[in-house]
């Protein structure tokens, strides 16, 4: 399996087995996390990553990662690129895209929220870069997908269903697990890649799914199809309600976190305020210790930064069955592992 | 002496013995700054750097240190976090200092000025992230105190009054050595911490000390008592002065810089315009040539940035009694001695 | 040749056998970019870089440069920097330069467009740390000159005319060859230091030169003089002239460029609006296929970001004869090079 030179922006475009070599590897590493196998293979490479959007999580895990690799990663803030739009002069991304790929060994991207005037916006720009470049372009999370949030999620799952965290990664023991993906109330106007891509990274791996959330809070329509259609291929179960309670019952995992509505982008607008506002009016919508008494002592997972009081509770973030602190780790493991298969060459 | 692990928020903290490491690891450090023995000690690790304020000599000092244990500072501003308060939803210290602990290796934290609402509030930050951490804390300067500028000035002084810088500290050298903290005007509205730093470090290693400063510039009460209570305990003298002249004589290091008064918050507010005009009431408070003349042929030294003209004149400052860069040198290598006891494990 | 300790902030104040070093090592370590050779260089040291003004190819190809050597580039935004200025209290030039050359092997610095209120005033900001610094500094891009893309320019055409990208340079080649220097349309309101430095280097290097550019936008008439006399001294043409087409006439490399007019700074302020305006009163001024007809078989160069539609036509700047992502590369091996010449020590 040849991974060198691939994009990723969602993990629904790449094969299960490319998905499990990523995971097989991101395990090998957090086993060995400095062991001269690994500490040479970016050697003296540059991960370049535009930050339309700040993250700290996302920094700090990817930045960590190139230098764990022996390698690089350039923290770059893109509002001083001067790009070309209909409206102003500057540069085009496929002349940004061919000059860095003569200087770095990838490319990471993180666009959402208030950077894009309409949800795809962002995901259209991955696919630009993509386009061009003749290095990796790397998903850091924008509108649509989280390709890396996913794997994480996924590792750190079938890790608690195993031998715990560090004992490695058998993905087969999500088969058959009900993942849970609901809706939290809160005010921050959250977008749909991280709990978009659980469900497509859930689904794939022959996970039953079921997401809840109230009336008006729709996710991308593309994005459920694939979820059915995974589901349908592993013949697992794909349900959506919007009872706050029903979709507990029998769960293995809980996935509860916050996301704006499909009205948040207007007139080519980020309604921030409307959306904060919309997000406060179900308080009921909170993951508590009563409702995880319904599933089948499922884990609580979370891509963070947790929304205490209003996503979860204290109780059950903090609870002996919350793995949102290994699944935040992995993110580091996973990235090291996808930067080694597309980055290094031989 | 096991230090792995251990914050470091105050030198006043740690006890003599095992600052004297510190400095003897940096004096090391120092005569043989890209050694071998001392590349590879942070190799493929990452130090993350929390920088509420900025500062340029921070900063690359720092980033410098890391690079040259072989490993990685992160440049973080903490802006991009969405932290938890009373007033607004976000993540909490805890949430986010167990995450940075599964990536980094250390964590060093910058907090102080408009950055802070009331004096004592960095000092909490600190001390809950220390609290969550499982990975070294080290102040980067925060409202209270400065633990590697203490260091640095500490170091300096000793090499100053031994053979020189670059040629060894022995801080038996200090003992009995008066030292002259005296405020001087100016319109930086500075922090206490390093003022603070070093009147606990220098009464800590066995010197005399005098603080002197106009009415109205009282520095932390608590401060004052801990260094009054080292210098008994070494058997010297603790006096402060409102007379401008009266602490230079026989004064073996004068100290002088600008600081804010205990009025500089009010209602959870930093009056940085109030806080500049009453620093420019008394011009009289500078350090010149002709005070210098009341010593005991004193070394001139200072944390830097030095405002010259304010504090202290340029005679004075670019004298050859004057200490500053070498003190200013002394960060690099303190920050490296500290980092590889606190940081590197085995 | 010793250029250890050399600051470079314009490639007139070096001599030829100087840059064809630079050059020459640029393009062995073009051929042989991650050999053992090279990658050591500056192996735990540190570049220090200011960003007055930002740039994401400056940053890139330096950062990336720093570690591919070995080392590290630190990017730091002066604007955290409280210099002193006739008005404000804050740090000496001297203090900053000297403190950093205890921390760093070199000192690259931008500074132009809304960064200074004069011309010149970038120019003298680098002579002033260059004064003070006991490390190299280099112009990563000022207000005049731009030493860094004229290297990347020179090496390109040379290249070019040779066998090709990545198959050595040749700068022989470039004697007797015709370069035109076209001032294009736009709303960019750029800095002159780029179209100066091919001026200067173009001549240094035994080209004809051609400047051409509508009445009202002079460049600076030193470097006028000193490209002049560099023609006379290789008894090679400089030409004038404010024809739209002449210059093109058997030209060998073509460099449309947008400038600002020696207007934009005034009574300390810059007129960018202003400059906006002016900039595209002359639609008329574009590189465009006709044109290129009269040529020589040009090569179009620019230093990116191109302007595409004001400067050059797309057909131009992605056609056959376009070496502006050659050039882009170069970026990266010329100050390589560099700084493996002037901070590596031996």
């Amino acid at each position: 399996m040849d991974l060198y030179g691939r994009d990723l922006l969602t993990t629904q475009e790449w094969s299960k087995a490319e998905l499990d070599a990523v995971l097989q590897l991101a395990a090998n590493m957090k086993r060995n996390r400095f062991s001269d196998e690994y500490t040479s293979i970016l050697k003296h490479k540059t991960f370049l990553m535009f930050f339309y959007n700040p993250s700290v999580r996302t920094r700090q895990s990817f930045e960590s990662a190139a230098t764990e690799l022996g390698g690089h990663a350039q923290f770059l803030e893109p509002k001083a690129m001067r790009l070309k739009t209909a409206k102003t002069a500057g540069e085009t991304v496929e002349d940004a895209a061919r000059v860095m790929s003569r200087y770095g060994a990838g490319l990471g991207i993180r666009i959402l929220e208030d950077k894009i005037s309409a949800y795809g916006e962002g995901d259209e720009l991955l696919r630009e870069y993509a386009r061009w470049a003749d290095i990796p372009v790397i998903s850091m999370a924008h509108d649509k997908y989280h390709p890396c949030q996913g794997l994480a999620d996924a590792m750190g799952w079938a890790e608690w269903f195993g031998e715990g965290p560090g004992h490695g990664v058998d993905t087969s023991l999500l088969k058959g697990k009900k993942l849970l993906v609901t809706w939290g109330h809160g005010a921050l106007a959250r977008s749909w890649c991280s709990v978009q891509e659980a469900l497509l990274i859930g689904s794939r791996f022959g996970m039953d799914v079921t997401l809840a959330y109230p009336q008006g809070f729709d996710l991308d329509s593309e994005v459920i199809s694939w979820t059915r259609q995974n589901c349908v291929e592993n013949g697992r179960d794909f349900a959506i309600t919007h009872d706050v309670r029903q979709g507990y019952d029998g769960a293995h995992v809980v996935y509860s976190r916050h996301w704006m509505s499909p009205q948040a982008y207007q007139n080519g607008e980020f309604l921030k305020q409307q959306e904060i506002e919309k997000g406060l009016e179900y308080p009921q919508w909170i993951c508590d210790a009563e409702r995880m008494k319904l599933t089948d002592n499922a884990l609580f997972t979370h891509p963070m930064p947790v929304d205490r009081g209003h996503e979860v509770t204290d109780e059950v973030a903090s609870g002996p069955r919350s793995c949102i602190y290994d699944v935040a780790e992995n993110r580091l493991h996973v990235q090291k592992a996808l930067m080694a298969l597309t980055m290094a060459g031989n």
